[in-house]
């Protein structure tokens, strides 16, 4: 046996509460070394009845490990357990914390692992809401004016050039007006870069976290187009920037004004006195951006601050959660505290990172419920835009971006493909709209959030910062209607089969250019397979009979083999 | 390359803040395996120097897996960063989150590690001194009477047959008494088990968490005894119960009377109502222990309650920190919010758990600063008093022992050998003194907190609760002298020599049943040779010249050879 590969602790994602009676353990072994692993469990202040045996079942695998994996239950959960493992010439191995020895009885009861206690507090709760999500990314400034009279100064003409300063005049308003479009896109789930008070056009600095922009809006016209999404089953999500302010926030002005008797010297890390704008001598985001001055979230004061601002918001305009811009600069201690608080406010309100790596520190279940999966993103782009990788190396990567969390939390991850701080998937795609599709098909099948960044469905390219965030056209002959069109039906492919949502991945033979999956729910199975590949494919599939082609919407014959088009899909549905 | 064994998270104990400005990183792989290691690293916004590459130490090994371990540091603390491992074979693989793949400085970029940066308040602030205590549990009913006239009644004969219901008349005066006793002993950490109102003798059922048992005292009695102690450079630790009260505890009294119409119905966990002592309908600890129903921490008006007991007795009587019973069934939430509470008062006071088993996910830092350490106490039982394990296996679980947690934990473990719950050392060394002097040995010169269970260090035996709670003996005629002696000698040795609490450990040589390992600090050495073996045996040992006999307090000289008498050992300082 492999023992090198044999992996597991009593915590997330290797142990974990799926609820206040469910317990989930998770074994990893080498990839095709072993026949079988049990499980064997019992309460651990029973010294008498025998283990009991439980068979694991393969969870996930890649081309160095297997996972296995069981749920397990017994009376007032509390759980020894220890592994026991038959690999492929028959010998049995014992795993316990200590490694790999054969042991009796009466010494597996002390070196076994224990999972002493579920804890209530400590069960994460997921959030089907979210996990049922379409996500769509909105840079308020150029998706839709609507309200001429708040226009700021200067502004552009929609749809001119854009760069860093720029200020086309989209707004709250704009966003109402689209609601029809929204819908009819199919997103459920809305979230707006910053909006409140700031001189930029990204407003990432934030001089007032109590006001609506006035070039965007107020408070009312916030309430009322959270009311106008809830009434067309859209949630929304706001920025949060609490890693920096703007440096027109009024604590950094006091400091900036009275120096070392400004009471809130303590909120920012100042490298020496006297704070100089001009000298950028403190600390920033990114390096020595002068206008956003680093908070030190430390400090109680900052804490309380903060985390009053997330909740007012939801308080005042029923907002659904937060995305938190820099989540991985600040501390954990912060996004506990931030969680506890905005849960007091509303129960079913979501906290998501912007966090660009894998962060199983954030993700245990006590901090955030989601980040922003840029792993899954840069996947895509090697595999459907760049073509760098074949689809073994595309599982290998995604197995792993599954497999280091708890399920519910894979499950809820925003799969984007683009955003306002990376080039547009059609761009890296060389405006090749057909590899934009296959990666579009990926996202709505796959598990975890499908995420529009706005004006990707209608075929907006463009490349680095501020190319990529230009204005959504909004005339339709410059409007890609086959992509809307496109986006439109897999949406409510997505809505319509819930094995896509909350179903089993698991890959059934993609090879090279070709990916091949499975999504199954109870006794709903949907095949999805995608070529691409420039050239015709061949798939042999263990299928006979009449299933349902979901995206062209019409039953088809298959006898063992299906044909698949250069660089096309098909999503099918085993009745 | 064996790539099943390469490891790294970016999270304890493969990543972590040591201060403010310096991060330790740790990678595992495979046993004699690799040539080098090289950690590439750079700030995560800096996108044009080259990365700095540094080479990794020998951490840690086992049979199985080598650790390699670097401190690095950047300014403003944003790290990004990946392996370059060099094999025996001159292979070169770069590992990243995705597994092993060799990579272009751009796709590193992408898909290297990020520790994002070091959040002050996530920093784990270690307790230098508790890493320099030496423990002493005492057992408080079988320690010593000091106040006849707070006897309980039935009180019985001072070293009488033990019981489950006896009671002894030890009490804090009679501690207090002792206080020469034991600074002479050298103990520098008092751990007294529940001195609070119960009926019991353990008192693990606590019927008034503000009164001290009548039969041990008053408030009076434990600031006099904690003040004692300080003068006397001893810290004081006390027992908190807060998995479960007594059932005379006043709600559970007043659930029993009111039922449901007692406030107090969701302080426990009721399986149905009427809640019955008869029938044990309700959760309680361990199994069906009537007069220990189990409290339900998730109830936030539990939780206010008992992080004011903890709280009170700090501020009211100065102890530094608290010992939690059955600590790995309360919720993590529940320790969390203790920690914030208790460092509150009293910011270097500490919390230890009880936990037998290894427990990472209590030890990540948020919540305890340590737990009794069983797995080493099992070790200590099988490699020295049954003699099961041979010095490659002990050196096994003690290396997974270690590693698992940051380092600073791991010299901050509670190095037990026998507790009140287990049957004495002697006694499982069959009444071997010599066996349980080199066990002792190795306890006061490894990493972690020498700990001795009251009597031990006199030769006190016993089996099973209730003989593991014997009185200690204190006429001299009782007591084992040498045995005292011993200890009292290896207290000094520890206190003297700073290698042997804070230097690295290293096993230099190991075989079969001698054990040799080294403590490091700066440039203090100090070998240990440990014969747990029937025979003579001559050590080679890469030394020449004169070194320090520790123990015995004498110069020797050593030309590469050192004879080791049967069941004897050294500890050499070399000058």
């Amino acid at each position: 046996m492999n023992n090198h590969a044999v992996y597991h602790i009593p915590d997330v994602p290797y142990a974990y509460a799926l609820n206040k009676d469910e317990l989930r353990i998770l074994l990893r072994v080498a990839k095709d070394d072993i026949k079988k692993c049990n499980l064997y469990y019992r309460c651990r202040y029973d010294f008498e009845s025998s283990y009991k045996a439980v068979k694991m079942n393969l969870f996930e695998e890649n081309h160095l490990f297997e996972i296995y994996s069981i749920d397990v239950s017994i009376f007032r959960n509390r759980y020894r357990y220890y592994f026991e493992i038959t690999d492929n010439n028959g010998e049995i191995y014992y795993y316990d914390e200590r490694g790999s020895k054969i042991k009796t009885e009466e010494e597996q009861e002390i070196v076994a692992f224990q999972y002493a206690y579920i804890g209530e507090a400590d069960i994460y709760d997921e959030s089907k809401w979210l996990q049922e999500s379409i996500v769509y990314q909105i840079f308020p400034d150029r998706f839709c004016n609507g309200d001429e009279s708040i226009n700021p100064r200067n502004v552009k003409q929609w749809g001119g050039t854009v760069d860093h300063r720029a200020l086309f005049g989209g707004d709250l308003r704009g966003i109402i007006n689209k609601i029809d479009y929204l819908r009819e896109l199919g997103i459920t789930l809305l979230y707006l870069t910053p909006i409140f008070k700031s001189p930029s056009n990204h407003k990432y600095n934030i001089d007032d976290y109590y006001m609506i922009d006035e070039s965007f809006g107020d408070i009312e016209t916030l309430k009322e187009l959270v009311r106008t999404c809830h009434e067309n089953n859209i949630k929304v999500i706001l920025d949060g920037v609490f890693n920096h302010t703007g440096s027109g926030f009024f604590a950094f002005k006091d400091l900036l004004e009275k120096q070392e008797k400004s009471q809130y010297v303590n909120w920012y890390h100042i490298d020496n006195l006297p704070v100089s704008i001009k000298d950028i001598n403190y600390y920033t985001f990114a390096n020595k951006v002068a206008n956003m001055p680093k908070l030190n979230t430390a400090n109680t004061e900052v804490k309380k601050y903060f985390i009053d601002v997330a909740k007012y918001w939801i308080r005042e305009t029923d907002i659904d959660g937060w995305r938190f811009d820099v989540c991985d600069e600040v501390d954990h201690q912060f996004w506990r505290e931030m969680r506890i608080g905005i849960k007091e406010v509303k129960k079913e309100a979501v906290l998501v990172g912007e966090i660009m790596h894998e962060s199983v520190s954030y993700l245990r279940g006590e901090q955030l419920d989601s980040i922003m999966n840029y792993p899954f993103k840069h996947a895509m782009i090697d595999f459907f835009a760049k073509r760098k990788i074949n689809a073994q190396e595309l599982n290998d990567i995604l197995a792993i971006n599954r497999y280091i969390y708890r399920e519910s939390i894979s499950k809820q991850l925003w799969n984007l493909i683009g955003s306002h701080d990376t080039h547009r998937f059609l761009t890296e795609c060389d405006d090749d709209i057909n590899r934009m599709i296959l990666a579009s098909v990926f996202q709505f099948t796959y598990l975890g959030l499908p995420y529009i960044y706005y004006g990707d469905e209608v075929g907006v390219n463009g490349g680095e910062d501020p190319q990529c965030r230009k204005c959504i056209p909004w005339n339709a002959n410059n409007q890609n209607i086959e992509m809307l069109n496109h986006y439109k039906n897999l949406a409510k492919i997505r809505k319509e089969n819930k094995a896509l949502i909350h179903g089993n991945y698991r890959d059934i033979g993609s090879n090279d250019k070709i990916l091949i999956f499975e999504r199954n729910l109870e006794d709903e199975k949907i095949i999805v397979i995608i070529n691409n590949d420039m050239h015709l494919n061949n798939i042999s599939l263990n299928l006979e009979g009449t299933i349902y082609d979901l995206y062209n919407g019409r039953e088809i014959t298959v006898n063992g083999n299906i044909e698949i088009e250069p660089m096309n899909f098909k999503i099918l549905k085993i009745k």
